[in-house]
This record gives C-alpha cells, sequence and structure tokens, in this order.
C-alpha cells in the first residue's frame, strides 16, 4: 500500500523534517498524503483516532500543494502535510459531530477560524479526529465514534478529550493534531500517548467556528512529535481574530526562533506539591527531566503556591457552570442523549449558586496574583503532566502507588488550574513507566511568554530521544 | 459666622472659579475652609449630607495650603478647595461606616487611593458623605447618619447610593464630592440633586480601600456643580493602580481640554426607549437639551439598541451575586443587622445559579458588542437620566405620568447597563419638573472616551444656567 518514498519511519518523522523534503521537491504531497491515509486505514479500526476521515479532499488539498509547490510558490512549513482537527472544530461541508448523538448528522457551513488558517498555510487535512464527547472527559470512552484506543497499549486510554488528536499523531496518522484544552484536553492526551501538546495562553489561537464547553477556560493547541513542530503550528494559527471576543491583540510569538536558545540562565521552578503527589515513578522522571535541563545551563528551585486548592476549586465551579450553560438546552430537553458520565457532570451544575461563581472569579484573581508573583522570581514552572501513566480502559480509579484516585480526578491534577489562569503550558515526553505508558513533563509560563516553554522543551528534546520513539503498531 | 470674602454665593461656585481666586491668592484656604464648616454645621442638621465632619483635619489642610501657595507652591486647582469623599473611601485615621452598622466604629488604617490622590492635589478633606448603606440602595433613608433630604425639596430623596455627595456639593457643603457608582450611585444623586456627576470607564479611577458592593460593576466618580469641575477632579483622580485589579492601563485623557472644544461635528444619539419611558416633562426637558446641542452645531440620530433589556437583566444578576458574595459573612452571621431593604437586596441573590451568572455573563457581551456598534455611528448616546425628578422620601412607588413604578426600578432605569458594560456616563442639569425638582440629562460615550462626554456636557453648560441655580436654603 506504501506509495516510494513514504515509508513507515517518514511517517513517524518530525512534521518539521517532512516539511524540509516537501519544500525541496524531495517528497511529494500526494504520495505522502496518500501513505497516510492508507496508514490510517490499516490502524485506525483498532484505534478509533478518527471520527471522520477525508481522503477525496485531502489528496485534492495535496494536488494543489505539489503543483503550488513545482510552480515555487510554497507556503511555509505546513504546506501540504497531512494534519487531522479534533472533531470540534467546522470544516465547511464536513460533519462536525463533537463526539456526540447530538451532532450526528451536523454538518458545518462555514470554517473554523483554526480551519480556514491551516487551509491558507497549505495543509493537508485528512480528517477531523475522535474525543470525548463535546470535550466534556478526559477517557475518550464516550464518543459515537467508539472509545479510543492508546497506540502504546490498546487497553489503556488514550487520555482526552483530545484523544483522537494524541493517538493519531502518536500512531503516524498525520503529522500534527489541532486539539482543544478546557482542563488539560490537549496535555493529557499528549502525556498520555507520548507527544507533545501545547496549551498556549488564554486567547492566542481564535476559537470561532469552535464547539464551545466553557467559554472563560476553552484554549486551542495543537500535539506533535517534536516541540519544534508545536512552533511551527503554532505560528500558522496564533493571532488576533476579532471573532473570538477573548482573542488576545498582543504580538504573537516567534517561537521556532526561541526553539534554538537553549536554556542557559533559565529559572525553573518545580512545584513542590506536584511531585509529592504524583506517583514515585512518575516523580522520578520528572525530576531526572528537572535535572537534565540544569545540566544544560537552567537553575533549578523549589516554588510552593498556596492559592492552588482553591483555584482548583473555582476551575471546577467554572466548569461546571459554564458547560451547563452552553449545552443548557440540550440538557433541559433531551438530558439522557449525553454519555452517561458527561450528563453526571452537567449535573454537578445544578446546586451551584452564583455567588459559588463570583467567588470562583475572586480565587482566580487571587491564584493569577500568586502565580505572577511566582513566576516573576523563575520563568517557567515544572510539574509532571499527569500522576500516572494512561489509567486502564473503563477503569475508575488509577493506582498512584499505594493510593486509588478516581480516573477524572487524577487525570487533571496538575493541569486543570492553567485553564483558569489562562497561563501558557506544555508537555513533553520524558520517560516511560514500568508498563511501557508514556510520562509527560509539564512546564508553565507566564502569560503570553509561550517562547520560554519551547525553549525549555525543545532543549529537554535536543538531550533526550523519548519523543522519537514510536509504539509498535 | 462667615469669614470676609467667603460669602454664600462664592460657596456656591464653581470649583474651577475659587481655585482660581485660591491660585491668585485672592482668597485664603483657610477662610474658605471655616466658611464652609460653618455651612455645614448651620445646613447639616436638616439635610443630612455627612456622617462624619471632619473641621480640625480640614482647618490644618487648609492652613497648609494657605502657606505652601504663599510660598509659590500651587499644586493645581484642587489646591486649597474644600471637598467631600462618600463615606465608603478609607481615610487614615477617621471612620469609615458605609452607613451601616457593622461599621459604625470603623476607623481605617490607612488611605484609599482616592483620599490619597486628593491629599496629594492638596484638596482639603472637609468629611466624610452619608449614603445608602453600603451603597446597596438609591434612596438614602438606610443609612446609620439619618435619611438625607433633597436640598432643593425637603420631603424628596436625593437618589443614591451618593445622596450625600448629590446634597453635599447642591447645598454649597464643599465644591466637589466623590462618589461611587455600582448601577447609577453617582448620577441618580446628580440628577435628583441638580449637579453633575460623571462615572468614567470602568477602572479608570483606582478602587484601592474603597469597601466593596459589586467588583464587576463599582465605579468612582466625582459630584460637582459644573462639567468643567468634574474635568478638574477626574484628572486628580484618573490613572492606573496595580492594587486595583481592574484598574485601567489605557492613558487618561485631558478632559479639561475636552470642556473648550465645541460640539461642532459631533454626532448625538437618541436613545428612543428612553426618552419612551420617562414621564412626559423629562422627556420633554432632555428633547429641548439635544436640540440646544444641535442648535451649537452636533448632529442627533435615533438610536435603538436591543439587547439593553437582556443587559439589564445581566446587571441585576450580577449585583444581586457579587453583593451578596462581598457581604457574605454578615449576611449569614447577622442578617437582622443590615436595614431592611438591603437585607432584602442580599436575598434576591439566593435562588441565582453559576448557570445565571454565566448567561449574565454571556448577555453582557452580547449587550457590549452592540453598544460598541452604535457608537461607531454616533459619538455619544442622550438619555434622561431619570424617568422622573427625585422621588417623595419614604414613598415606595413613583408617578411617571400616569403609570406607578417602583422607586428602585425607577431610579435606575437608564442608568445600570452602563455599569455592567463599563461606558462612561456623565449626568448634566437639563431643568426642572413641575414640582421644582432638577432634571437631569445622560450623556453615554464609548469605553475610554470621558472626552466626548465633557465636550458635549461643558457646551450645553455655555449654553444653559441650569447649574448656575441654587436652591433656598
Amino acid at each position: 500500500m506504501t506509495p516510494p518514498g513514504a515509508d513507515d519511519a517518514l511517517l513517524l518523522a518530525p512534521l518539521a523534517e517532512v516539511a524540509e523534503r516537501l519544500r525541496t521537491r524531495r517528497l511529494s504531497p500526494v504520495e505522502l498524503t496518500a501513505a497516510v491515509l492508507a496508514r490510517i486505514e490499516r490502524l485506525d479500526p483498532a484505534l478509533r483516532a478518527f471520527v471522520t476521515v477525508t481522503p477525496e479532499r485531502a489528496l485534492a488539498a495535496a494536488r494543489e500543494a505539489e503543483s503550488a509547490i513545482a510552480s515555487g510558490r510554497w507556503r511555509g512549513p505546513l504546506h501540504g502535510v497531512p494534519v487531522s482537527l479534533k472533531d470540534l472544530f467546522d470544516v465547511r461541508g464536513v460533519r462536525t459531530s463533537a463526539g456526540s448523538r447530538f451532532l450526528a448528522e451536523h454538518v458545518a457551513q462555514d470554517d473554523s477560524a483554526v480551519a480556514a488558517r491551516l487551509e491558507a498555510a497549505g495543509a493537508v487535512l485528512v480528517g477531523k479526529a475522535n474525543l470525548h464527547e463535546f470535550a466534556y472527559g478526559t477517557t475518550c470512552d464516550s464518543t459515537i465514534a467508539g472509545a479510543i484506543r492508546n497506540p502504546w497499549k490498546r487497553d489503556a486510554i488514550p487520555g482526552g478529550s483530545s484523544g483522537g488528536s494524541g493517538a493519531a499523531v502518536a500512531a503516524g496518522l498525520g503529522f500534527a493534531s489541532i486539539g482543544t484544552d478546557t482542563g488539560g484536553s490537549v496535555r493529557i492526551p499528549a502525556a498520555c500517548c507520548g507527544v507533545v501538546g501545547l496549551k498556549p495562553t488564554f486567547g492566542r489561537i481564535s476559537r470561532h467556528g469552535l464547539v464551545p464547553l466553557a467559554p472563560s477556560l476553552d484554549h486551542v493547541g495543537p500535539l506533535t512529535r517534536t516541540v519544534h513542530d508545536a512552533a511551527l503550528v503554532f505560528a500558522a494559527l496564533a493571532g488576533h481574530d476579532p471573532r473570538d471576543p477573548d482573542s488576545l491583540a498582543a504580538p504573537v510569538p516567534d517561537l521556532a526562533q526561541a526553539a534554538g536558545r537553549g536554556v542557559r540562565g533559565l529559572r525553573l521552578g518545580i512545584l513542590d506539591t506536584t511531585l509529592e503527589s504524583a506517583s514515585s515513578e512518575v516523580a522520578a522522571a520528572v525530576g531526572v527531566a528537572a535535572e537534565r535541563l540544569r545540566g544544560a545551563g537552567a537553575e533549578l528551585r523549589r516554588v510552593s503556591l498556596a492559592t492552588l486548592e482553591s483555584v482548583r476549586h473555582a476551575a471546577f465551579v467554572m466548569l461546571f457552570a459554564e458547560s451547563l450553560a452552553t449545552h443548557r438546552a440540550r440538557f433541559e430537553s433531551e438530558p439522557e442523549r449525553f454519555f452517561p458520565d458527561v450528563r453526571a457532570r452537567f449535573e454537578r451544575a445544578l446546586p451551584l449558586s452564583a455567588v459559588d461563581y463570583v467567588a470562583a472569579l475572586e480565587a482566580r484573581r487571587a491564584g493569577a496574583a500568586e502565580a505572577l508573583r511566582a513566576l516573576a522570581e523563575v520563568d517557567a514552572l515544572v510539574t509532571p503532566t499527569l500522576p500516572t501513566g494512561a489509567a486502564p480502559c473503563g477503569a475508575t480509579q488509577v493506582a498512584v502507588d499505594e493510593r486509588a484516585v478516581d480516573v477524572a480526578v487524577a487525570n487533571t491534577l496538575y493541569t486543570r488550574e492553567w485553564n483558569v489562569l489562562g497561563f501558557p503550558a506544555l508537555s513533553v515526553p520524558c520517560g516511560f513507566t514500568g508498563d511501557g505508558l508514556p510520562i509527560g513533563m509539564q512546564l508553565v509560563a507566564r502569560p503570553c511568554d509561550e517562547a520560554t516553554l519551547v525553549r525549555a522543551g525543545a532543549e529537554y528534546q535536543r538531550l533526550t530521544d523519548w519523543h522519537a520513539r514510536a509504539p509498535a503498531l
């Protein structure tokens, strides 16, 4: 099936590498796209990373890219590169299901901002990635397209809600996938699937044309195999959009340049409570990873945040209230049409009062002030992305050493606070558990300072090869 | 009692006029302050505009101003000018009662930002103005310092919650008073008492050291006799303060300069629904006032805002929820210590859900978008400040022509929406009712564009003399 020049190793290579081959015409976008589509056909029935595959559309875009590049009109590093979009972003003429029975037949009338920017960059959309229903869960077993599997271990979850995006990138089914992150939904599947996930600053990438979950918390971000690749995708997507009321007007940093700057003099603060609450193997892996960065010239400190628990509580209040506000009409008319766990999350909003919501806003404000003070002393925080490797499929609890923790709690234990605060955060692979599941390290920076994340993450990947390993499929 | 050079006419003159006399040493700050204190002593037992009068402090500040000016260190137009502060702003060593039994003995440890800026400008604080308890009401009969009376008619309310500020400025008990405005609390007493009230853009004047009510809606603004005076006070108070988390970083416009620019070419949009719902005499007075501005070169249009009702509903939801969140501990432990109407307002928050609050935020967003579109077509909106003259003391309803309307509803009928949207608004005297009560015209501009309000308001005052009339006392 695989056309010449597009073998498995190439399909698992970094985006930057295939981009260079495409630019120099050592690789044909059409052949590359055909190879990715063939690999999806072969592997996706077991993985279920996609809700919808768009082969005709993809091949047409690839042919267009091929002739444009041939005639000297190369648009940049995404030109001719197969990618996917979480099935929450509208693409004109394609179904946007959100993984939900409510939208199973819903065909988008217009392009989302992200779809339009990808198209403008010349990217080739191979399909819409599977996800937890309405992005409201992290296990990805509640979706009309079937429970997504972890490419590293079929009986483990891929993480979520952008689980199809994580699984697709890890399995070589496209070189990047755009996800969304409301409580960790880009970073969690990145960690579970052993890829990179970047949640930029709140407002950095437009949400126009996206099915919303909780507007104060919803972020858009790429999943890729390398930090440098995430920087390339970010460059294509970031920027002001007046159609998203929370869109940032701030200038967009040059992350590709930041990727080459090294970490000499960078002050990294290990968030102490997170290492203490993670499993010993995860804490050890992240500790070793931080030491690698120290060896490359970074300075390590320990940081405490006293407001973290109240910020996390605020994040739950805001998530519950806003997601029910978003889906109120559906919840009131046909609650049984939601997957049961998603419906149960909506029900958690019912006892919350307006005063609770106001108190959450106040807790967010206090937490942001403390986090900004901490990030005046260090340039980035270091935490695990998750306290363990990916949970087993179907499990309601996961073992953190001797303790049993609810999967839903464990999955967002270190991620949720950075949604409510809006600070940028990155998950980078930093090892494997004894069960052979990937471990992720999370880096968090000041608002608008994605550059520091990329600086540290890219340097870490220069020093290690976790990201170069691929699951046996 | 009155010292030479400080007769009644002078005490009722615009701030700008006494400032010029003080600067040129034709007037002594000490004599002026003594005259204001004597007038307070004479008139305030009936008006109850003050919770606390600070004569020693005022005379000391006046002496300091006198010697500074005498030695050539004139600090600007507030130097040596007697003013008051709503009793919601902390002044070190002085009681901040908020009109409440809860704070009856509360002495401030530090200066509020506003107190510090007034002091830096050389202003002479004569006292703390009476108000509706915790600024949570517009009738000013719920206060530990006794129901405030309208200087124009003793059996009418002064409006509120900054009713003491309005009464003081109208009665010649100081040349300016700084109020707060959460749903109209600067503009309503300005209209009821026949003075000028400016609610600047949200975040323009720091709220540090202020007893909060509803942080998303709380604004600080001056009450003065003329628009030009409001511009002078604004210049002393406006500017960024990192201690107020909502403080604006935007540059502060030069309003004193704007006051001289006239209205030629200014596009004014009469907000049609407000003229329709006001009493016929108020609608007529505001219509005539708008025509005066047209005669001076402005262009008049009619404007409709379809989202206004939903924005007003959002304002109530946010006010109820945030004010209960602010006073939650008091409400839970000693609800009966609040005045009954204030307690009843807190109770209105109890049935509101977190989803209701989120829906209010969404309505605000939609309303802001529509108002911004409308204010792209015109430079300012024109409305009455209130649908009638000041309500009778003790009345629960007020007659709007043949209709009976709840006083609490009528008082904020045109003001509340500009708190939830944060747009700047100004109330200017524009006539009298058949009962001899002042009528106010409200002007509303784009965020950060206080200059347009001052331009139109100052030109209107050049053409009319409503603001030069004083109540018989």
